[in-house]
Order: C-alpha cells, then structure tokens, then sequence
C-alpha cells in the first residue's frame, strides 16, 4: 500500500515482526471499543456547561496547542504570526485562515512526533477526511473542518459520547467557584465531567498569587487563610466542596517532589514567615515539601487520590513569558531525585491502607531507578503513565520495558491524556491501546507471559486500572 | 501452541524475529550445560555445611524472598500475614500454608517481573510439576514441593550437584568465624563453596556495630583495633583467615562508591573521631572512601578481587524498619555517581596490574556515561553484571546494549546471581545465558559479529569470564 | 553466508527483520554516494597543506586514535609498548611492526566496539583486503597498508577526492596562526578544508596555557588583552581572521555548559581576577558561563555557529596524564545539566533570528530530559548528533528514539564524525547513514512516517541538514 495516502494504517505503531503485529492487533480489537477513562486532563469545563460550538479550526487546534506552537517557534515562526494572544494585548495575526497555512506549510516538522499523530487522526477519524493535511489542501481541510464545528455533532456534549468518553476529569485551582461543574449537576453528564482539586496557588509561596489566592480562600471558606491551622482548615473545606462537584483526586505541580514532617511549632513558624513574604527560596521549598504531607494527610481522611506532577522548570524562557505568559511551550524538564525527597512523608505515612499516591515524572532516568522500586514496595504509591513529553509512542515504550519488571503492572494506573486539547483525547488513547498491546504482544510472543494473561492485562490497562486507580480511596475500601 | 500450559516454552526470552531465534538457540545449546559459576551471592553456609532437608515450602520460597513479599506487600498484603519474622518477636502467621494460598492468589502480579520467570522455573524444572501456581492447584503445588523436600534428592549438597554448580560463594562478615566454611573442610566441596570477605560492619561508623564489631575484630586478631595501624592490621589478618577459607574476593555495600587518597596523620586522625563516635555524616562518608582505597591496597597485596555495591538507600521505610529489619524490600536505589567519585582511588591504584575492582550500579544512567568510558581505560577496573532491580530479560539487554559498545565484552565478568534464593540460582542463570544468546544472535544477523566469534563469547560469557575475573590476581598473574 | 568471510555485510546494521532490512537497502542506496559534509573533526590540516604520504600503518591507524589505544591499555597492555610518546621524551617502543602484531593479536577485544567496525572498513573499502585483521595475516596487512600509503592514490588531498568528502572541518585553537589553511588558498580545496574558531585557551582561567595564550592573543591582534574591552575586541578579531580562512562555526570545550549574564562592571571585576590568577573555581566556571554568552552574542554579529561540547572530566588519570599528556583516552563523561546552566544565556539571546548554538552531551540521560524539550521550543537551538563514546550504532538508534519525538528531525544538524583518524571517515558516516535508514525504515513499515517523507529525510538528514545547519546565519538569513 502507499503509506503517503493513508497515514491512519490499522497496523501503525505495532511491531514490524509479522506474528507480533499479529497478536498485537487481535490484543487491540479486543480493547480498542472500550469506553475512554480520562482521569487527569485540562479540558476547559466551560465547553460541557454550555455546549456551545466550537468556531474555526485554528482557535481549536492550533492556538490552544503548546505542543503544536512551540515546534513552529523553534523554527523560527513568531508566536505573533500564530496568533497566540499576548500579555499586553498587543496585536497579533488575526488571520485565521492565514496562520492555518503557516500550519500547513510547516506540517513536515511534525514528522516523526506524536502532534502528527494526533493531528493525523484528528482530521481522517474525527473530521473524516480522506487525507492529512498539505500546503495543496490547505484551505479545502480549513473549510471542511470549520463547516463540521458549526454541526450539533461537534458540540461539545455530543462529542463527549461520540468519543465514547465515560469519564473525563478536569482540573481547578483551589479557588476557583466550580461553576461550569455546578452548571453539569442534574445533567446527563453531572457523573462524566468532574472536577481535579489542584491547590498550588495556595501552597506555593513564590506564587505571585499567594497572598491574594489565601485571601480569596479566607473569603470562600470563612477561615481565617492567615493562621496556620485556619488555612490547613480551608484547605480541608475546600476539598470537601471539590468533592462535591465529583473530584476524586487532587493535584500537586511542584517543582520538586521533596515533602517534610515538621512539628506543629515548626509548622506555624514556616508559616508566619511565608504570609509575611520573608523567607528564603530553601523556606519556600520546605514549605511546599510540608504541605505534601499536609495533603497526604488530608488525603487519608477524606479518600482523595493525590497526584505529583513534579520537575518542569516552569516559563524558563523570560522574554517569551512576559510577552505571551504562562503554557507557552517554554517549561522544561530537570533532573527530578523522587527517593530522598519522598522519604519523610512515606515514613510517615506510606503504609497507610487507604492513601493513594500517584507519581508522574519527567526525568525517564526515574523509571528504573526511584520510581519502579517505591511503587514495588509502598502500598500507597503507584505509577502515572508516561507524561507530557514522553506521551508518544517511545516515550510509553521505555516507560513498559523500564517500570514493569520492578512494579508489575498493577502497581500502574493506566493511562492519562493530560491534555487541553479536546479533539486529540481519542487519537491519545489510541496510541496508548496499541502500544501496550504492542508490548504485551511482545511479551506473549517471548514466552513471558500467556495469550488469557494478555488479553486480561489489555483490558485492566486500557479501563479497569484507570477506572479503579482514581477512585476514591474511602469509596474503595 | 497454548502459552498457558507451558510457561517454559523452550524459545523463551529469545526474539520473535525467526532467524534471530533460530540462531539463539543454537547459540544457548552450545553453553546451556555448562557449569554454573556464581562467584557473588547471600545464600546461607549452613545448609551445605549441614546437609540438612529443606522444610517446607513457604519457607524456603516466599519468607527469605524480599523480591517476592516485597510485590504482595506493594498491594496491600501485611508481612505480618506473610509471616515475616518481626524484631521484637511478636507473633506472625505461622500457618505456612494459609501464606502460600495468599502467594497463589496473588501469582498474578508477577506477571512479567523476574521473580515470576524464576518461580515458574523452580516449579516446572525443579519440582517436576507439569504447569505453573495458581489458586486453583495452591494445595496441590504446596503439597508436592514439600513432599520433594523431604528426599535426598532435595538436600543441599545434592542440590548443588544437580544443579551443575561449579562455584559458589556467599558473602560473610569480616568478623565471621566461617565455622560453617570451616566444616566444609575436607568434603569433596571444600573447593566448591567459598566465602567472600565484607568488611562492611567495621568500615561504616554510621553502622549501630560498628564499635562492638571493631571490639569482635581486636577479639579475633590480637591487634588493637583502636589505634589505626592495629586497625589495619586486622583488616589483613582478617583477610587472610577468609582466603584460608576459599575466599579470592571481597564486597563493599557502601552508600556510595566515594574514594579518597589521605595521608597517614590525616587518617589516624580521622580514625580517632570515628572510634570516639564524634563524626558529622561528611566525616563518617570520608572515612568510608579512604577505606575503599586502603582495602584497594590490601588487594594489590593479596590479589583478591574487590567488588564494590554502591548505591542503595537502606531501610527507607522507618516504620517497617523498626518492626521487621534489615532487607525487607525497601532498599531503594539512588542516582550514583562514578567518576568523581573513583578518582582519588583510580589516580593511586588505578594503573596496577594486579589490582581488578568490579563495579556494579543500580543506576542505569551510570552505563553508557560513566561505567563504560572507566572500564574501557582503566587496567584495574571491570564491570560486574546487571545487578539487583535490573537483574532481569529487560535490565541484562539494557546492560548488554549499553556498555558494549565502550567497554567491549572482555571487560565484563559474566553473571552473578547474588540471590539469597537458592533455587532460584539455575532459573536466573539461564536466564542471563539466554539474553546473552539473544544479545549475540542479534550482533551476528546485523553483522556486527561473526557467527564464529558469537560462539566463542557465548561461552566466555557464560563461563570464562566468571571464572577468571574472580580468581585471585596473584594466582592468575 | 560465512559471516567470518566478510565483516562487511552490505546488510550490515540493519534490522533482521526483512523487510525493514528490504526498505533499508533502499533507503540506503538513495543517499550512500552522497558527498560527505564533515562541519566539525579534529584532523590535521598539514596533511591537506603539505600533501605528502602518510608512512605508515602503526603510525595512521593505532598511536593517534585514542579508541584504539585505551581498549588495549584497559587490557593490561602498556601505552609504551603501544609506540604512545611520553612527555619527558623518554623511551616508548618504536618498532611499528611489533605494535602492529600486538594490535592484531588484540583485535578481539574490539568485537562489538564501533572501532572494530570502522578498521574493518577500512581494512577492506579502503585498503581492499579480502579479510580483516587477525594474528594470522597481521604481517600481510601491515605490508599491504605501508605499500598502498606509498602510492599517489593514497595521499591526503586524493584521499578527500577519493572519500567524496565536499567538506571538512579542522578545529584551531584561536591563537593558531592557520598557516596550514592559509596555504590552501587558491588550491582546488580551498573551500573544501576550513577552520573552526575553538577559542578555550583564552576563555578557560584554569588552563596553564591562559596566560601565556593572552599574550600571544595581544600580540596577534594589537590589542590590550589585559583589559576586558580589549580582550573582547581580540576575540572579534580573531574571529574574523578565522572567517577568511574559511570558518562558519565556533567551538566550545566547557567543563559544563553553564551561562552567565552579568554586567559590564561585573564582567570587569571577575576578568581582573582572572589575569591576576587570584580566583576560586567558582570564580572560574563562572568567567567560563560569562564568556559562553559573550561568545553568543559575537555570533550574533558575525553569524558564526557555535559547538557547545561539555561534560568531559579530561585527564581523569593523573599518573597516566603526567607520563602522556592529554588525549590518551582518559577523558570521562560526567552528568551534564543544560536546563539551569543554558537558562541565563537564552534568556538573553535565545529568540534571536540568526544565532545558532548546537547543543552536543556525553550524558544521554539529557536527550529525553533536557535536550529535545530545549531544541524543541527556542530558535536558536539544533541538537548535534550522538558524541564521542555515543558516535556508534547503539549510541545513533538511542540518539533518535530519544529526540526525535520532541524535537523532530529539522532541530537536528546531521551527522558529525569529530574525529582525528582521517581513514576513519567514510566508514564513520556508513555507519550514521545506515542507523539512520534503519530508524527511517522502522517508522514507515510502523505507519509513522510515509514512504515518500523517509526518501526525503533521508538525505536531509545524510547531506542538507549538515551543509545548512553549519552555514554562517548571516549568509544563510
């Protein structure tokens, strides 16, 4: 077959060894119509409150995409060019149909990256169109798609079930009010759409929005934010509400995953000097490390499922953030070191039955060496999927050749889309249902594992292992 | 076939790719009987010293096997319903078979580690049984292997007999007295079972013993273990009671592979803060690395062979420390670094002929970045196999893939098993020979190799390499 | 086939699998005559000036290629029975044909080893032996080398001719009077052979040469180099007498790749200290950071490219650095970290159009973490191919598993040989240009590329991104 006319081959991403594609493919028919768990992502809830349609292929697929815009910026194109809004307001290209040709002209960058992928599925599975995009069919894929987005089968509720979404969580600050959730009770998605409780603006002091974030909270929560055990008391009103609005899990972006176990009198004193702003970088850090642990602890009373996204260095291109802001492709990746920093909070509490902690790390040299060995011994942790810049095919190789052999796979969570870009959910998942079934054909065809093992295996890791990882620990017990 | 009945299949672990295959297997036959060399590992003198039956099944296969309790306690199974032995002795299950239906129930979440790859093998080739545990036939696979155990042919010594091993040496302290060693004397496997020289309980101020093992030490060799030189002079008395007992090697299990090059005041002065147990960690540390270049020295004059282990966060898990001890599946690797490190030691010693140091990591990254390059300059320096977590199908093609092409095969030693599992010794051999085999195929078919030298290494691998890499260098020189 | 026979496979490094193998030979016939673009190497630019013949086998192939040498020295053998020149002049072998007879007697050492693949290749492209090396043949050989190098054939400027090399680039020290190229002017290689600008001895405080290397710097260029404005205004100037002598790229040999954006006061007071030699090494590696970004910002002005190679620990061996000097194959690679030490200098430069840094690691761990994301996202940023110990069939597949996904193939540069063993060239981009339609072979059969993309990266990759990616960017702009 010519491979340039159909880049959706049903064979793609499986091995080339023909009785490994084999078994692959029987390994995904079995799973490839399950229903998506999406229990970590940052989809805009406004979409699903108020269903509205979404307006032109360029607001929705581009601008909103780091993944997508940084790749043309490191070649040089402007963010102004692609119309990326800025801090200021400043003007920028307008031209939608203009920065889609700048797109499409540049579409050979994405060669070999997991963009092109889901981008590839988004125009042929969901738009259906009969090829990817060029510079030659710029403007006809442009038209097509914008002509779909004004249809009633690309609101954004009724592609929730076309992508047979179960469950899609979002994510929100601790202060935000959760009103496009509280819009969704009593609808027929009330149970599909939820909330995360990501609290960083209030636990991070080197946030420029820590003191008005503690301000809002003390509003919210008729605390008083400024008193050690008023703002721990918050927090705990806080998640209650969130889980009022279906969370399940929280969320931790810190920079590092160092926790402390201070005493109470260290506690206040870190405190105080964190509301006043007078503290070291080193404070700031022991106190985020505290408030892990603060957080678990919350966790083990109310069932919460904790999250540690730890290790991006965030903005870390100055100029390009005081003009265009924060998500603009330029966060990092650094070393991450999981064993020392984690050690205080697990001695304290990591063999608590009902905590559930699950890691993410950007640093693959964590795979083997910190990550696989704590979740193959501590009851509370388990593993999050490959993330961010290693949610691609060989990002989620290495992590299954380099976790499973150590943790197994049921001290794994299936898999996370993590992402803002709506329309790219399925073509993500899709790619995560064929690799593990790549792997685990692989397995079975080394003889490590038997064929009832791995069909068994696709199914907890495409549905059950999500489904049941992100629920509730309390629920579960 | 049904992957399900035998999960021995006799292609295991090779590539699916039929040529590879084909070539593989005829690579393992030409080495699949040779002797077992396992010159590194934890099993117990006693049992060959006394000869006596292997009790029971749970007892010889899940409570002295951190790889296996450590899994079920990931996932929320007790090691107190395991009958993990507790410090303050209070009572743990002690029905054996009641913990071996909880092993059986829970046999799926070994699926693709090691541990379940040695099991099945200890089950189907060891004892005979036709298929592998599960709770189905628990009964029937508990009974069977205790009934075997209760026969000659399961004793120890018989054991080592068909197992085809060659050499084994455990690793003792350096204030053992070997009375088991010594009651090997005269058998016909005096050559057989030798002891290993580890001086770690008196090289480690930061170890509780230390002060009652410097005590022990001065018992056993008449020198005055407080003043350093005596300390010295123990070392070498020491040394040369355990080559008196077989030994050609020694092992150091330090935090870190820290090296330094003091002078004599220095040292004795340093000597004097660890013995009055007035040292800051930096101090103790340092006291640690001029140790590793004394006993480096030692080696120069007797030969033996050093092997350092760097890299373990010990006992991380504080609770489960205090309740249950030492090597409960909490040891967690740390990033380790080599380079540095090494340098004041490799500058003194490193260009001695008849010094050879075997390094080992549990840090992956260490392989191609550090590992290799030392081992390919240095005339001192080889690297030992995969250890630990990596001692596995995934962790041994990683190492393979790794520091070859550095490092070339002749500066590698073959395998170690340092188990603790007796049984498992034969089922982690052959799975080392088998990735080596694979490994080899796949460097002839891409014509990296010929057939002819794939043969030969197969066997240096497997065999050669092991053997002399641990001889005593004054012997082999 | 008897692979013993012919070591060199026209199969050679690719999969088994057949038909990745088929697509491979394809791909690879598309782009092996290619010209050989080779931006960045360490050959001798007498040998194109002078042109006279090499002498012999033992002195071109063994006493300058350090690969060769550290395996033997790593083996027992001494660098004095290997011909290596001491630094006192005292006595080293210096009967080629016994050097000669102990590298054939070791020639098993390297099976596996990148330089086992390239004397091969040579041996038998170049040399046209039938067979490879081996204790038996080894006076052959060594008589049919010193033969061939007798003949006009095999001289530098036909060897260029021969090799089909467009274009090679030496490296010079900034205070190198290039006399070698400026003889080369207005010969038929004038444009074939440039320079490049490696300025390390004037810019690191720590080398014994930087002091002396300043005053040579004045005297060249009339400028105080004492002084910090004059110091710069030399470099400037320098830089231009390298651009007339062919030269589009920098050079930078750094420790680490730390930058640093201090003010002209502080840029003033830290120079002071640097020539008075009154600094700690803080001070140092901070100058170094300093001047990696004054560098920069000379390529804004000038458009050269700048090489960023850190992470070496030279001389690793000190006794063995005292008898030998440098370059002996005792150079380690530490653990690198671009995201914190690169952070200051992109800041200041990294949106600018038409500045080009390439970014080179001994660290893989990098390439997945730090580098891709890096490139992936700033302008100014390509990746340079997999370096030194990593310039090897395992090293190049893992290079392009590990970038490839973040940072796409156009944030790369093509290959780069970097090295002094001029024979060594045509056999060092073989082996890079067969990984790479290896790779490009396994993502079309994966349905991940097409067809028609893969015939096209693959020359981009083979020839244009290395002729554009080492283009002056104001000749390019």
């Amino acid at each position: 077959m010519d491979n340039s006319i159909s880049p959706l081959h049903p064979d793609r991403l499986f091995s080339t060894d023909p009785a490994a594609r084999q078994l692959s493919q029987a390994l995904y028919h079995s799973i490839a119509k399950l229903p998506i768990i999406s229990p970590h992502g940052h989809t805009d809830p406004s979409w699903f409150a108020d269903n509205q349609a979404f307006k032109n292929a360029t607001e929705l697929l581009i601008i909103p995409d780091h993944y997508v815009f940084r790749m043309l910026y490191s070649q040089g194109i402007s963010l102004r060019d692609l119309g990326i809004p800025t801090v200021d307001g400043s003007a920028t290209e307008t031209d939608y149909r203009k920065i889609w040709h700048v797109f499409a002209q540049n579409y050979h960058l994405f060669i070999g990256t997991p963009s092109r992928m889901w981008m590839d599925y988004v125009f042929i599975e969901i738009f259906g169109l009969k090829e990817t995009l060029s510079a030659a069919n710029a403007d006809f894929v442009y038209d097509h798609i914008n002509q779909c987005l004004a249809t009633d089968a690309f609101k954004p509720r009724k592609l929730l079930e076309t992508f047979n979404i179960e469950l899609l969580a979002t994510t929100e600050s601790a202060i935000d009010d959760l009103k496009h959730h509280a819009k969704l009770k009593g609808t027929c998605i009330e149970n599909t759409v939820i909330t995360t409780f990501r609290p960083d603006d209030v636990t991070n002091p080197e946030s420029p929005k820590f003191i008005s974030s503690l301000e809002k909270l003390a509003e919210m929560t008729k605390e008083d934010t400024f008193s050690w055990q008023g703002y721990l008391n918050a927090l705990r009103n806080r998640r209650e509400f969130f889980r009022e609005h279906g969370a399940t899990a929280t969320d931790h972006g810190h920079a590092t995953p160092k926790t402390a176990d201070l005493s109470k009198s260290e506690c206040e004193n870190l405190f105080s000097l964190m509301i006043k702003g007078q503290f070291t970088p080193e404070q700031a850090e022991l106190f985020r490390a505290q408030m892990l642990t603060e957080l678990a602890g919350m966790s083990i009373e109310d069932g919460m499922v904790m999250q540690i996204h730890p290790g991006s260095y965030r903005n870390h291109n100055e100029p390009l953030f005081k003009a265009f802001g924060a998500d603009k492709g330029a966060d990092i990746p650094v070393q991450a070191e999981f064993v020392k920093n984690l050690q205080p909070m697990l001695s304290k509490y990591g063999n608590e039955a009902n905590l559930r902690v699950i890691l993410f790390t950007l640093d693959e040299s964590n795979y083997t060496r910190e990550l696989a060995p704590l979740a193959g011994h501590y009851p509370c942790l388990k593993l999050g999927p490959a993330w961010w810049f290693h949610d691609s095919p060989e990002g989620m190789l290495r992590y299954r050749h380099s976790v499973t052999e150590t943790a197994g796979f049921y001290n794994t969570v299936g898999f996370n889309d993590d992402t803002r870009a709506f329309l790219s959910i399925p073509a993500r998942h899709d790619v995560a249902r064929r690799i593990d079934c790549r792997f685990l054909a692989q397995m079975v065809l080394e003889h490590r594992m038997s064929e009832a093992d791995a069909y068994k295996l696709a199914k907890d890791l495409t549905y059950n292992l999500a489904k049941n990882g992100y629920k509730n620990t309390l629920q579960t017990a």
